[in-house]
């Protein structure tokens, strides 16, 4: 049996690609009155109390760029829009927090929204010869007026491993976590390396401890600001550990009896990141299996 | 028990990232008699009949960009180099075709150093305001001199799925193909799905079947320019294709029999990718299950 989908995951969308093309579909779409937009401001979704402000399109902001993100169930456009100003009962909300207050299909709508919306605000020149870029196909691509390149939204691979030896899990907290947080290890996926090699090394760097078997877990688009995180339960020989404090302020072994309080809310001294987070899952998976 | 290492994975390499900031560690193995550089022009790495041409750190081009790429079991020092005009006795040779007469070993090697000299190669600007970047950390990154982004090598996940259904697999055949050849399906992870989300989505799009259970195979690392691939096999329960042609030139079922006639190059008129690819794995991974 498969796992549940992560969070983010399992968007209730169909995203319709071909209809990225399609400029008469897009037009028509965007003063249709059913059709929905989620507003971004300096990486933020607009809420109002309780869930998503979702805009009309005579309420989005004029001369905006917008990501046409998919049709819904009842056949509604659903866009995401650039914005500066909240309107009149609205706020810009960090994700993670906003989360708290959404269901899981306006979680994986609004970060996708704004994973495309923080590249466009981060990549508005061309690399290749650096002038200014034009967004194209609805937002899935930018391109170049000067040398034709073509430029598409960017999703950096990440491995991210729980690591166990017998009964007992290693997890390290990195300084920048929220106080008493301690989770999986992780780190970007380079050229030239597998995910398994990427995970092995990573073990190696950061906690000094070599992976003998990778098992795969399940992947989760993190938009933060747009990553793949590819889980991985790990098995390591290693019991000596050798911290690199340049990436981790700490990292310690927990038995899993330990591991379970920790999933539960009810350790001491230690938390692990929320049901949002592959890392908690990674975790659950092992310390309940 | 665990598939053998992907082509282009399983580097003989210690990529010792730690070194990357050590600039005096760094002059000092690009003055070492034992370094030694693979160069790259237009892509591709440079070779000698029956292997690569590597260079000593003399006998590169002067005011090239180097980019370190590890240590090896001998402790020297391995770095790939930016070149134009190949040296006598040299010729610059694309990877693929150099492939068939390299260790494995070297294919990951190359394929690391291709994969990071075509990034530095196609984004010397910052994307984020347009002015010319520099190398910095060994050339795992660039800086931009004016606004101070930072730009890291870019690894663009690609899921690529064998789809089954009962005893049947389905293979497609890209226009852009050798003749002949016909493979798994694959399409690039976009931001807001998961690797599972990607595999659904595209054999929808491609082919109009709709995935009951996808499982994980394998990753590798693709140097063509720099992907990760996500190997999966995909159970389907259509039968039915409707094949999208703006993507695919064919989709077709073939038998489990077929399929090892295929592999093992005996089929009359149908190939698959070689051992080099993923692909030929995922082929394999069923039709010999």
């Amino acid at each position: 049996v498969s796992p549940p989908p992560n969070a983010f995951a399992a968007s209730p969308l169909d995203r319709a690609a071909h209809l990225r093309r399609d400029a008469q579909w897009l037009a028509a779409a965007l003063r249709a009155p059913q059709t929905r937009l989620v507003a971004i401001g300096a990486a933020k979704p607009l809420m109002r109390e309780g869930g998503v402000l979702w805009l009309t399109p005579d309420q989005a902001p004029p001369g905006s760029s917008t990501v046409f993100l998919g049709v819904d169930h009842a056949g509604a456009a659903v866009f995401a829009v650039a914005a500066r100003e909240a309107p009149e009962g609205g706020e810009f909300t960090e994700l993670r927090a906003a989360a708290a207050t959404l269901s899981s299909d306006d979680i994986a709508i609004l970060g996708c929204a704004k994973s495309l919306l923080e590249w466009h605000g981060r990549h508005p020149f061309c690399a290749a010869c650096g002038v200014a870029t034009a967004s194209a196909e609805a937002g899935w691509k930018r391109v170049c007026p000067a040398c034709a390149a073509e430029h598409f939204p960017r999703v950096d691979p990440v491995v991210i491993m729980l690591a166990s030896r017998g009964e007992y899990c290693l997890l390290g907290r990195q300084a920048r976590f929220a106080p008493r947080v301690y989770s999986a290890l992780a780190g970007y996926v380079e050229p030239g390396e597998s995910a398994e090699e990427a995970c092995a090394r990573e073990l190696m760097e950061e906690a000094g401890v070599v992976a003998t078997r990778i098992r795969y877990h399940s992947t989760q688009p993190w938009p933060f600001p747009s990553s793949l995180m590819i889980g991985l339960l790990a098995e390591v020989e290693s019991e000596a550990l050798t911290i690199d404090y340049t990436e981790l302020e700490d990292a310690r072994w927990f038995s899993r009896a330990e591991t379970r309080t920790i999933l539960e809310g009810r350790h001491e001294s230690v938390r692990c990141p929320p049901p949002l987070a592959i890392a908690h899952h990674l975790i659950a998976a092992w310390a309940f299996s």
